[in-house]
């Protein structure tokens, strides 16, 4: 069974200021649940219907009606854990990284870092009003991606103060970035949904690439973040390969 | 005001079977509209709450209230717009066409047909189990670029037996795709969210290529179609660019 304050506690861990507060997060199902625990994540409580699936400490055997409680699913999958959120090293201010200036959608989040995870991008660096990554959508849709890849919320703009990393941005006037050659080390940064990369922010960008656009489609129109994202982080790795 | 024959209409036209029947689907939102209007699609009728930002034919003064009624969003716009499904030209077998097999999800879609429109994609077939591009969804994740990619709803398996153009398809074993001349002319087949191509398309695919992985992503993870279809066309497109 769960204890009232144990659901008071899951719960309060929809919201980010609780999360931050204790230091945990919700992940829901056994297949994620099972990734976090193969990355080594410190477990702290797991609720399921059954025994079979996962075995774990703290383990608490609960009815679907209970689960379905304390689950922030629509439809509750058959287990539940509360993870402690991992430590993680400072940023190494060298090889390649992604910065994320207010990208707000927990599912392009997620797609993001999962990408980063295929590419080898070991660090991310989010604006502070980017969304967390540790907002359930997001655990759910990254799985262990979110174990292998350090986020780290920063102010981007002190960050690109000090940094020795070149700094590349998506801007229609850019350069194609087909024909550019690409380095090893830098920051790749990807802009908010609505409003692309900020003013603040801007200013910072030393290197402006274009993906070239075919077709009829509009001037206006621009690529969603996350399939941006796909392209650029695929010719930073090919120039690589190459 | 909405009479009671038109509030059922539009109320059917959420269902695939009553979009087909009576050749109509729904947009909502004066920009969505707006694109599609400036693309020659023919319109059936406006509901707006205002006169001012688009005029129209058959255009109907309805109240908050009333398009609450009709409209299929959680929080309802101020217009929503009944258009003609355009008619399309036969499947031209040659240039760069997509092939999607089964893909659900009505925002990978979406995300699919904006990639298609950036690239300048004319074509895409869809397996008759793919998610219908005029599912409310993918109209409101499209926009324009729905009526500027002509999305043809086919037997892949009938059709691949007799196109000439070779059939690209992405497999782990496959050859890394940063290092293959790619054709200007060329099917480009992307797979279904959980089980990727399936055995019947995969007999017919002539050119097995992969995007390479990097870093320490475990084998079994694999990119979510819409990124992956992102860096594919990307890649066909830079090797006309080069």
């Amino acid at each position: 069974m769960v204890s009232k304050s144990q659901t008071k506690l899951i719960t309060s861990l929809q919201q980010k200021k609780y999360r931050a507060q204790n230091g945990l997060f919700v992940a829901e199902g056994p297949k994620v649940i099972a990734e976090f625990l193969n990355e080594g994540l410190k477990l702290q409580a797991l609720f399921s219907t059954n025994t079979t699936e996962i075995t774990a400490e703290n383990h608490f055997l609960v009815t679907e009606a209970e689960l379905k409680k304390i689950s922030f699913l629509k439809s509750a999958n058959t287990a539940l854990a509360v993870f402690n959120i991992p430590k993680i090293q400072p940023v190494k201010d060298t090889g390649l990284i992604l910065a994320l200036d207010a990208v707000r959608d927990p599912g392009n989040l997620g797609t993001i870092i999962r990408l980063c995870d295929w590419f080898g991008i070991q660090q991310i660096l989010c604006s502070e009003d980017t969304v967390d990554c540790y907002n359930p959508k997001v655990v759910q849709a990254t799985m262990g991606s979110l174990a292998r890849v350090a986020i780290h919320y920063v102010s981007l703009s002190e960050y690109f103060a000090e940094t020795t990393l070149p700094i590349y941005g998506g801007f229609m006037e850019g350069k194609n970035i087909y024909s550019e050659k690409l380095p090893q080390s830098a920051i790749i940064v990807m802009g908010n949904e609505a409003n692309g990369i900020s003013d603040q922010i801007l200013q910072k960008i030393t290197h402006k690439v274009n993906i070239p656009r075919f077709g009829k489609i509009q001037k206006t129109e621009s690529l969603n973040v996350a399939t941006a994202t796909a392209i650029f982080l695929s010719e930073f790795r090919r120039s690589i390969e190459m």
